[in-house]
């Protein structure tokens, strides 16, 4: 496999050993796994990738604004508020950079075709990034799979099973498959590395000062471990002093890494009924969950379950504020707002929301929201 | 108004009358008003706009990246193409961009309420601005808006009118309404400053080299009119030392710009029965016709008008090579490929696509393409 200078391997979140890049999980114990750089390499956010321009597909992924949001600032109590809009993707949404990174590996490892099961976002992402790269692609999604996202994938060319029920059952279909293809599923590690990517520019944005606090909303925790090892990878390159404190945000009746910080727990328990309203955040049984624990904790940050409710006019009133949000992104405002009210930021503190959802992706959401208000 | 030192004006694109910059049309003969910039105070892509950051409504509009095509290229002949990819804004559309002017305009007049007529994405980024500057906004919209414009409007918190009929009878409503608000209505000089500084960046994207081509989907002008003037600001800048024939492309059943340029016509005609599945360019009656036509053949360029059929199947390919594109992108590869058909481009020349819409925002006639082809 071609990588980059700084790119050095891949090493176990739960073990720590050492693994080949074409691994997706960890052999020894099936850990998940994270990309390791040499620190004395990376100069900028640029270098923090794994593989050089032309040995990427991209669809110039990333490079999405940080967008003041001073109004919410005020209403928490905080010095600075900022959404980094991920919805600024090229197919709408924070999947891209980790769809970009691990399709590319897959046709660095000769495949002819990608597949992984998704609620939506992803599906459409790993067909984007397959069609680019000339490869083909098949998405697992649940029947609740929102339309835009079946029509984007079949749009793109790729493949797609509609498995009835839920996302556990898309998953179940994805693992139960007899069928020729590479996976680029939740938890790949080259997802995760998409997730620290995000962490460099982000700190990039900010000229290389670290916000106090990150809240992300979160499914399967691939991101959360891949913004902990970024942040951690930018202090120990000296670019930045300090790293920031890392909460995850999750849909109360869909929260097993939020729960699981709240009880102590190291690794989530699967829910057995979710039932929220954010289908991309509706992952009972996450694929990163005991590493995203270790990472919230490593950070001094925490977790964060909110109601549907509050996360739809989280999602309505940041539209009003700011970037578009849907209710993925509302999450995040709900999340803010909840941990605002339990004194989780001083006065003096910077926080950054991620949207990882272009608004427009979710309107249907947000107008059954407005109509239940009565307007 | 609070200007950059750059801006210099607004000057009328018919009779060349100067204006002052609360001026919505010429006084004088009533033409479109664009920008004037100071040619030695725009040393960057940044300098080229008229309001200070201060006194500037923005949620971080542009940078979109201009994303190479080699697969198409490859099938035109030509030695690049790449597609500038304005569906990576706020909202969504490259509306954003004139939008974020116009309401910086109408806040810095005293406005406490926008309006404009729109098929749909314009009044999104209208709604999107004032809420973001905390003045009401109103859309006037068709029933044929689609359904995910309209939501977005009523999640921003704007109000909207659906007039029933298509987007003259819009239009005819705002005219013809009583009610107190400033026009942020296509035509207007800060919509036009929005493609100016699109122009500027895009050569920026391309180290100050200008493409041969640029290929651009038209509705109602205004955009090409500011394109026009943007490349030909860089050229007395002495940032480039060319500038690329500039074409407008429009689905063939309502093409009254490339009806227009095909006759000979200075003035367009008003498309008696328009109807094109590409809602936003089914524009019969367009804001910045004339204008437009006179900055096609300013710049040598020229126009297009390409069936619906077409169209669609440009949208689906350009989304299987490059960035998502939808109907109204994909109006820019039919385009391009008819213009390729008729000889327009040498086997050594750049051509640049824009992408004024989100692939996502229309999904649903992608979708019914690959329908009605039986996929």
């Amino acid at each position: 496999m071609q990588t980059t200078a700084a790119f050095r391997g891949l090493s176990c979140t739960a073990c720590g050993a050492s693994a080949d890049p074409d691994e997706e999980r960890c052999p020894d114990c099936g850990g998940v796994l994270a990309p390791e750089y040499d620190a004395d390499e990376v100069a900028s956010a640029d270098d923090a990738r794994p593989f050089p321009t032309d040995a990427a597909v991209s669809i110039d992924e990333g490079a999405t604004p940080l967008v003041a949001v001073p109004t919410l600032a005020d209403e928490l109590g905080v010095a600075s508020a900022a959404v980094k809009d991920e919805g600024r993707n090229p197919t709408g949404s924070l999947a891209d950079r980790k769809l970009a990174l691990a399709v590319s590996a897959a046709v660095q490892q000769g495949a002819d075709r990608v597949a992984t099961p998704s609620p939506g976002n992803g599906a459409q992402a790993a067909a984007a990034y397959a069609a680019r790269a000339d490869v083909d692609s098949k998405g697992f999604v649940p029947s609740r799979c929102p339309f835009l996202n079946k029509a984007m994938v079949n749009v793109h060319g790729g493949d797609m099973y509609v498995v009835e029920g839920r996302y556990p059952d898309a998953v179940a279909a994805f693992e139960g498959s007899d069928e020729a293809f590479t996976s680029v599923a939740p938890g790949h590690p080259f997802r995760v590395a998409g997730g620290v990517a995000l962490a460099l520019e982000l700190l990039d944005d900010r000229a290389w000062t670290a916000p106090d606090a990150v809240v992300h909303p979160t499914g399967h925790g691939e991101t959360v471990v891949g913004l902990e090892r970024g942040f951690a990878l930018a202090a120990a390159t000296g670019l930045v002093e300090s790293v920031p404190r890392l909460y995850a945000a999750q849909p109360d009746a869909s929260a097993p890494i939020a729960d699981a910080v709240r009880d102590g727990v190291a690794d989530p328990t699967p829910v057995d009924h979710p039932d929220t309203i954010v289908g991309p955040l509706e992952i009972p049984d996450p694929a990163a969950g005991a590493a995203a624990v270790d990472a919230l904790h490593a950070t001094d940050g925490g977790a964060v379950a909110v109601p549907d409710e509050d996360v739809l006019q989280g999602a309505v009133d940041g539209c009003e504020m700011g970037p578009e949000v849907g209710a993925t992104g509302g999450t995040a405002v709900a999340g803010v707002r909840a941990l605002a009210n339990r004194d989780a930021f001083a006065p003096d503190e910077d926080v950054v929301l991620v949207n990882p959802v272009a608004g427009s992706k979710e309107a249907d959401l947000l107008r059954s929201h407005l109509m239940s208000q009565g307007l």
